[in-house]
């Protein structure tokens, strides 16, 4: 649908955090990635070479893919002119943000006077239905975190990289906007009518093959009081087998939150197990992943042998170390 | 902003659950429900006298309230015709079902010719931020239950009478169509879109007086897995300081969903206590409230004796014998 290669649109991102769309893209499709666009002020890095409008045109990009999360924020004016500078050199646009090129007059003229295309994946296409809660054949795994943004969506990633690998049947089931942009389909969960939300997930992982695998990208944390309704309905509408707990352990406090502490995997655990279990009562916890990124090695495995003593489950950063042994515990259900 | 009084559209639902939109405005603003109108095959009875519309308009009804919810489904042409006439009588119509009557190009085009308004409560109206999480002045109270549609509204409504006729200061705070048609404001929750339902009961919710109680009106189950998530907002949006656990002993099972059983009093305590205290750490459970319709006067009373044995705690059925001991346990706090 949206056309490859990608520029990657940085803009004046702080952080690498806010660029995770952009590092989403060049991490698991690599290929779709020929550069990186970024603006006075940006933070952010993705690792890719730094190209103007022109130079990224010239080395084929097709679509400038807006790269960054903005919290509830607007397209700037600074934007704005990038944006429009890109139309006219024949880019097409897609974006993730909850601020819709759509809803920009000024680009809506330029694209259409250019005949370019501009992709919200962020708007639902489907409309879905009030969720049933029947069990579906086929098998489902979910990431649940302590945190907003500690690697729920990699962690899925690279269980559907593994499995691929293995010959196993497995599809990554995406429900944010760097999920659909990597894999082209998805469900913009945190942009689905509250009422719906998982019927948007039943949907998503319909009945399937009794030895297939369903990887359900997680969103937000039950823990994180902004966003704990999203992760509620990936709870019950993916009914999954197996769950995941997702940490990274050099967060200060919730993000955004900065009240609110993160919960230990034992909160976590005794908090989403239960739970799924209203909805389907086979499920088990069967690993942990952690986001070791900001951690020297030696720590990482200090770290990640603590942790996996202490749960009993295999814990393991699945980016950084793959996502073996969490498909060999998934395997073994 | 409705005008009242209204007639009261039951059209052709099975049952009173399906009318409970009519039977919750003739309860709580009798004075507002000057009758029902009911069609062929209609199961529903609200206590009101039968009327049709030339009846209920010389009898001074200004608007024909659509009182019955209809599970994700359509405006037949049945009820069509009936709405058609009476906006040619000089009725509004108001709507809290998803079917909006402004998608209902037949209907629109009769509006517009005699000048009459369509309200769809259902439909949000105001641009809600993302939650933040921030503690904020004066006291809330949340009724959670075993299930959708066992009393959540009714306990809360109870508790604003009991109050206001105490001389303390409350707020019943609707989040669902019953409630903003009762009340004349409050938020559509199952409407909004997912990131921002916590945000818009903190926006429901806002600082207060430090003895003004907020009675935030309950939506769904944390047990129902179709609704579940806007459960999850409620509670941690509102950040309540009182939760009220609100069941109906008669149910076979979940509403809507036959593979499911209704959790014991017991286990909505457990689960919905530790979720509402990452929000609120003062967060007690204080009572109990169920809804004993089904039920003989002295059949009810049995087992609201049993279950406050059982849990420790108050337990009534605030509709029938009055939500006193409720607000005693909340004035206590």
């Amino acid at each position: 649908m949206i056309k490859t290669p990608y520029l990657l649109f940085l803009g004046d991102a702080p952080d690498d955090l806010a660029a995770k769309v952009a590092q989403g893209i060049k991490d698991w499709r690599p290929e779709y990635a020929v550069g990186q666009f970024r603006m006075a002020g940006c933070g952010a890095d993705v690792g890719v070479p730094d190209m103007t409008l022109q130079e990224a045109r010239d080395a084929g990009a097709q679509t400038l893919v807006i790269g960054v999360a903005n919290r509830g924020g607007v397209i700037s004016a600074a934007w704005k002119e990038v944006l429009i500078e890109a139309l006219r050199m024949g880019y097409d646009l897609a974006s993730g943000l909850h601020n819709l090129l759509r809803d920009e007059a000024e680009l809506v003229a330029v694209a259409e006077a250019e005949g370019r295309q501009m992709f919200d994946v962020r708007i639902p296409t489907v409309q879905y239905p009030i969720a049933n809660g029947k069990k579906r054949s086929g098998k489902r795994v979910l990431a649940v975190g302590t945190d907003c943004s500690v690697g729920k969506m990699y962690t899925g990633l690279a269980l559907d990289a593994e499995m691929r690998k293995r010959g196993m049947k497995s599809s990554f089931r995406a429900t944010g906007q760097t999920g659909i942009l990597i894999t082209g389909e998805g469900v913009p969960l945190d942009a689905v009518v509250a009422d719906f939300m998982a019927g948007a997930v039943e949907w998503l992982t319909p009945d399937n093959d009794a030895d297939h695998w369903d990887i359900i990208e997680g969103q937000g944390s039950l823990f994180h009081v902004s966003y704990s309704g999203v992760t509620m309905a990936l709870i019950h509408g993916g009914q999954p087998d197996a769950l995941i707990l997702s940490h990274e352990p050099t967060r200060a406090h919730m993000r955004g939150l900065p009240d609110y502490q993160l919960p230990s995997l034992e909160a976590v655990r005794d908090m989403a197990l239960p739970l799924a279990r209203i909805a389907n009562p086979a499920c088990e916890v069967i690993g942990i992943s952690v986001n070791t990124k900001a951690m020297g090695e030696d720590e990482a495995k200090d770290y990640l042998a603590e942790v996996e003593a202490r749960m009993g489950l295999p814990a393991v950063d699945p980016f950084r170390h793959g996502a073996g042994r969490l498909v060999d515990a998934l395997a073994a259900l």
